[in-house]
Parts: C-alpha cells; sequence; structure tokens
C-alpha cells in the first residue's frame, strides 16, 4: 500500500480554509456572508500597478534573474531606502509571494530537528513552513489582556535550548495587530545577540499602523548577520494574487545559501515583478489615503466588538486584523455554527477561529481573529449579525 | 557564530548558472555569446496568451484558489482530454511552475532519509528538491551509445532498498531528449507495481516529439495511485516567466498532503492562470508550427556536431536538448574557456557541461547539453565557434 510522508500527515490543514465548504453551503442557501475571515482586502490594487502589467509590451514570458529583475530590485532599494532600511540591491533575493521568503529562510537557516521560538497567536502558516522544513516550533504566549505585547524577555529565556536557532516575529502582528515598540525590538535584539539567534521578521504590514510608526527589525543596529526579513507587496498595494515578495538581509551567507533556493525554483513570477516596479512609484499619499480606510474601520471593528456584552477587543495598533474575545464554548464550534446554523436578515458574518493560530494545545478557544478587510458599511452589517449571533449561541458562556 | 543549516550547505548551486560571470565578462569584451546553455526558448510567447493578461479588466489582484482558479483547472481537463490523459480539475492542483510542482511531490510522498531512484544524466534542480526534502538521491546511469534509452530493469532492481519510494523521469527527457517508448514506460509500470513506488513524471515537454508522440505515464493502466505528473506551461507556450505548472495525480490522498503545502503558501501567480487558460485555447496548429521550427533546429544542430571530428550526437527523439561527446578532457573547463579564452569572428558560444547533469561523481566530463532554443541561423554561427573552439582547444584529446 503507498504511503504519503508524514510530514504530509503531520502538515496542518490550514485553519482559515477549513470553514470554506459551511460558507459555501449558506451562500448556496441565499445567505450573504460577510468575510471577515481571511486577510484579503477589497482595496482595489492601484491602477496604475495594473496598468504596468497591462502596458507591457515584452514578446517572450521570460525567466527572470533567480533573485528577481535587477531593475526591479534596485526600485526595492529606494522603497526601502524610504522606510529607513539601508540595503543594496544584493541583498535583496525577489521571492514567489512573502509565502516563499519565510521558506527560504526556514530552508537556509535551519535544519530538521532545530526549534524557532515564535509568539504566539501567530500567521498559521508558520506551522505549515515549519514542517517543510522539519523545524519545530516552540510558542511563547502573548495576551490579548495586554493586546499582545512581546511577552517578558524571561519566558524567551526560559524556551531557549541548544537547539534553538531563530525568532520569528510579525510586526505589526498577524493576527494580533500588534506593533512592536522599539523597547520591545531592542528587547529581542539583546536576547539575539546573547544566544546567537536569528531574528526572522515578517513586515507585510509595515505601511499599516495607527498609533506609531513601525520599527523595523533592520533598524536595529550591531544585527546586521541576524536579521532577515521576509516581506511581500501583497498587503501594500492590495496585490495578493501577483505572488511577489522579498527576503532582505546583509548576512552574505545567508543570502548565499537561499540564492542556491532561489535557483532551484528559477524565476519569480514576471508578470507581477513588473507590478511590484511600479508600485514603488506610486506617489507618497497613497498609503496615507489607503491607512485612512484601514483607520476607520478598525475604529468601527473595535468600537462595536467593546460596546457587546461579554466581548472585549483591544485596539490594535497595525495590520488589519482585530483580536477579539467572545463569550463563547469553542471558536471553532461557535464560527461553523455562524455559517451552518445561523443568519440574521439573511446574513452572516465568516470570523477565523483563534485556536488555529496558538501553537499551544487548548488556547485560543474563546478568541476569533476579524480582518477588517471590508468596507464599513459590510463591517457594521457583520457587527449586527455578530451582537445577535451572541445573543442566540447555544454555547454561550 | 552564526551559521548557516547543513542543508543550505548541501544545496547545489546551479550548475548552469555558474558560468554566467564569464559569459557576462565577454559580453563586455564586446564578445557574441550565442546561448546554447539554457532552455529559454526565444520562440515568442502566442500573443492572444499575453493578450488575455493584456486585456484583463479585474479591479483587485486578489488570491486565487490555492488549487489555482477553477476556471482554469476545468479548462485544463480539457487540455489534458486532447492529449488522452482523463482527470478531473480536482485531480489537479495548479503550481507555481513546474519547479513547485516537484517541490510538492517531494514533500508530499517523501521523508527525510528517503531515496529517489532517478535515470542519469537528469534534471539537475531534482537535487535540489531533494536536499529541500531531505531526501536521497540515487542515480542510474544512461548511456549517450544508445541515445540515453532507460537503462535495464535489472539496474533499478540492483538500487531498490526498503527506503526507495519513487523513481523520477522526465519524459521527454531534459537534458537528453530522450523520448521514452510504450515498453520502456510498461518496464517501469512493472517494477513501480513489484516494488510499491510512486512514479514522477515531469512531462515538460510533452509536445516537442520528432519521431513518435509522447507515451506519459498517466497513459499506463492499473496504476493510477502511483503515478504524479509535474507539468508546467513554461515551454510548452514559451511562457517560462509565468511560474505556472501543475500536480496532476488520482491519488487521493496524495492530493489531499500536497493541497496543504498548497494552502500554506497560499495560492499560484493570478497573473500568469489567466495566460494559461488562454493558452488552452490557442488554435490546433500551434504546436506543429512551433515544434516544426524546433525540429528544423534539431536537426541541423545534430547535423553540425556529428560532423565535427571526434563528436558524436545521438538524435534525440523530443524536447529540445541535445547531448553531445566531445573530444575533451573535461566540460566545465571547455565551457569556461569557451567564455573566457575564445573567440572566433568575435563570437563564442555557452554550452552546459553535462557532469552538472549526472549524480556519479565524474561521469559528464567528456559531454556538454546543447539547448536549441535558437534561430537556425543562431545556431549555425555558434556550431562555427564550436567546430574551430575544438581545435584550438588546448585540452583536446
Amino acid at each position: 500500500m503507498l504511503q504519503i510522508s508524514t510530514r504530509g500527515k503531520q502538515m496542518p490543514a490550514s485553519p482559515i480554509r477549513k470553514l470554506v465548504p459551511f460558507a459555501e453551503t449558506a451562500k448556496k442557501k441565499g445567505i450573504t456572508v460577510y468575510h471577515l475571515n481571511i486577510g484579503q482586502p477589497d482595496i482595489e490594487t492601484p491602477q496604475q500597478v495594473l496598468d504596468a502589467v497591462r502596458h507591457s509590451n515584452f514578446k517572450v514570458l521570460e525567466y527572470s534573474h533567480s533573485a528577481g529583475n535587477e531593475s526591479y530590485r534596485k526600485k526595492l532599494v529606494q522603497y526601502y531606502s524610504s522606510v529607513g532600511i539601508h540595503v543594496n540591491h544584493n541583498q535583496i533575493i525577489v521571492t514567489t509571494g512573502g509565502s516563499e521568503a519565510i521558506l527560504f529562510g526556514f530552508m537556509a537557516c535551519l535544519d530538521a530537528g532545530d526549534e524557532v521560538i515564535i509568539p504566539e497567536p501567530f500567521y498559521a502558516n508558520y506551522n505549515g513552513f515549519a514542517v517543510s522544513a522539519g523545524v519545530k516550533v516552540v510558542p511563547i504566549t502573548s495576551h490579548i489582556e495586554n493586546g499582545f505585547a512581546l511577552p517578558p524577555i524571561e519566558e524567551f529565556e526560559k524556551k531557549i535550548t541548544a537547539k534553538t536557532k531563530a525568532i520569528v516575529i510579525c510586526n505589526p502582528n498577524n493576527p494580533t495587530g500588534y506593533n512592536y515598540s522599539e523597547a520591545e525590538m531592542n528587547q529581542l535584539k539583546n536576547i539575539i545577540l546573547k544566544h546567537n539567534l536569528y531574528l526572522f521578521s515578517d513586515e507585510a504590514y509595515r505601511e499599516f499602523t495607527y498609533q506609531s510608526k513601525q520599527y523595523s527589525a533592520m533598524h536595529l543596529t550591531g544585527v546586521d548577520d541576524n536579521v532577515i526579513i521576509m516581506d511581500t507587496i501583497s498587503k501594500r498595494y492590495s496585490a495578493c494574487g501577483g505572488r511577489i515578495g522579498a527576503f532582505v538581509t546583509k548576512n552574505q551567507q545567508v543570502l548565499d545559501a537561499a540564492m542556491k533556493f532561489a535557483q532551484a525554483r528559477l524565476s519569480p513570477p514576471s508578470f507581477a515583478q513588473i507590478a511590484g516596479e511600479a508600485a514603488v512609484d506610486l506617489p507618497a499619499n497613497y498609503f496615507d489615503v489607503t491607512k485612512t480606510e484601514y483607520q476607520n474601520r478598525r475604529d468601527l471593528i473595535v468600537k462595536r466588538l467593546n460596546e457587546m456584552e461579554g466581548v472585549f477587543c483591544p485596539n490594535p495598533g497595525g495590520a488589519f486584523y482585530a483580536m477579539a474575545k467572545l463569550p463563547i464554548d469553542d471558536s471553532d464550534k461557535f464560527c461553523q455554527w455562524l455559517l451552518e446554523d445561523f443568519s440574521y436578515n439573511n446574513q452572516t458574518v465568516m470570523l477565523a477561529p483563534a485556536t488555529g493560530f496558538y501553537g499551544t494545545e487548548g488556547l485560543g478557544k474563546q478568541e476569533v481573529r476579524l480582518a477588517y478587510v471590508l468596507n464599513t458599511e459590510a463591517i457594521n452589517n457583520a457587527m449586527n449579525c455578530l451582537q445577535e449571533a451572541l445573543k442566540q449561541y447555544p454555547g454561550r458562556k
């Protein structure tokens, strides 16, 4: 009997996508489903970004350089400089989405059996890349009560072993929206220097911060060899389908190793590199407009949530996610029930159960993640549904 | 001191791309370099394939389904049916190039320490995916004397151990151009059934066959659970930069496992899926025209090579590669010498040393791979260079 691999068995199914069949059934019944479950923004991709591809006039859709087009990498140098990150184009490998940047980092720096520490709740797909690389994820719990701030550094110390090779952060954070402070980043700096660790910093949401600017891992000094940034155009320009990201480090050995993985898969997608290159030339106020829109949505969703009895939602400082604690028995059951057994004015809402974002078994059962990727009218309707659902839900606590 | 991973150290650098700096230096000296070293065709991507992307009118560049757009997968069902492969759209996962299809196959079916048997010389990047997955490649040597036909099945038997989980073939073959016969495919069928192995069949060059049609692994009967096809639009439609491929199998367990890896990386590139979908609607004679062009090039390059003293080039039945045995001491040295120390009428030729395609140390030192991806005039000029170079080369044997 043919068997799939142990790694194929261990590979987690997407916790966000497992509810999709229930949403499809609801839609077939004629129910409007508000998708707050997934980070697919409704913001239009900037016209000039799409036009750059549509007006392109090459004759052969060729492989690009394995590290990405040099012209694009040089543009990215400008972009990074504009956010206070100073690198040259040879320190950038253009990847197939931020996803591939994470995979390259794990593959180039970590061996099977190595450990990475990640504050939980965390982006669930880190688990998938860890399984691919045979790496063990060691979670450190952050808490909703203080808005998911960086756990005390002593908690990191407790978990570091001889096998620990890296700390992974997402900043601003998906799923919590937490924006790490300069002081917290310096705490991380001290610990990676003390224990000789890599810091993998997923900065997909860099521009989406509402109180204070992002403090990048590359703003830290004295840790050039430790820091690797995993980046993407997906959220920044609402260009998720482009599948263009970046792997950025000043560590030459790591770059050399990552380049070999990049060469094996030949090149990143050519069409979307054109889009990414055009995006760097967007007018300076592009993010202001987008950010104002997200901030309005955030303010609304946080207000609506905290007005509901028994609900607590800390105010997220960045990204476009909010985590809320609900008076429920089990977030997986609740999210399924919302799709399967509930509707209000023929509408319902799809949320992501927080259990999928925790590495520690049993955590997140009363929490959900809400992606505020819909306009304020849709968010209001979705919150009306949630408010009513919490009244009706049989597993209310 | 921070260390990269052992896997990062083991990862092979691209044997084809390592000569690139020497080619760049030659070009800076004003020398024309004919690139027969890499499978980047000069054939124009069909206008209607590029136009499908350029005339697209969506507003948000969204994630697609992790398995690829359903509309594209349904189109692919039509395409596969046209080549005698009968699958439904749920048996297809659209991948980021054929590269990702290979990675998914290795990840979903093989564990670290498992062995895969591959007839050598083979596509060098299989080594990279094997290192990524911690899998050991066990080569079985095929020989230039019989045009790189499938090695006798007893050779496979000798190499099969308890750890052997799969055989990988590329059909028609890169780098040899060999097109496996129905009889050979049935020999493989018998051995995978006898030893309970997967057959990973890389069919990137399906349409490019010159004597007899390709016999696909999916034309075999009774091995539905064993066979996985790794496919790509790259060569078929001269769309290498699209990074769109396909993972095709009837084995539901393998599909389920591969889907989890597909979900972790979210989705394949959206722009090029539009291109791929349009490509299925190309006129029926599209491949005839392209194939005639490649066949003319093949006939020319094989003739020119065999006319050179001491050179032997078997007539390849498919793909757009020819392997030639040259009267030289060392193909790596020779290919570098061509770029560094040689020119003829201010021109030279870039070839791929065959050493990079062999898993067995020491093989391929007198062989090179030539990709006939340039027009016949360029091929003639390149062959003039090679002919002259073989006269001048100090390491001639």
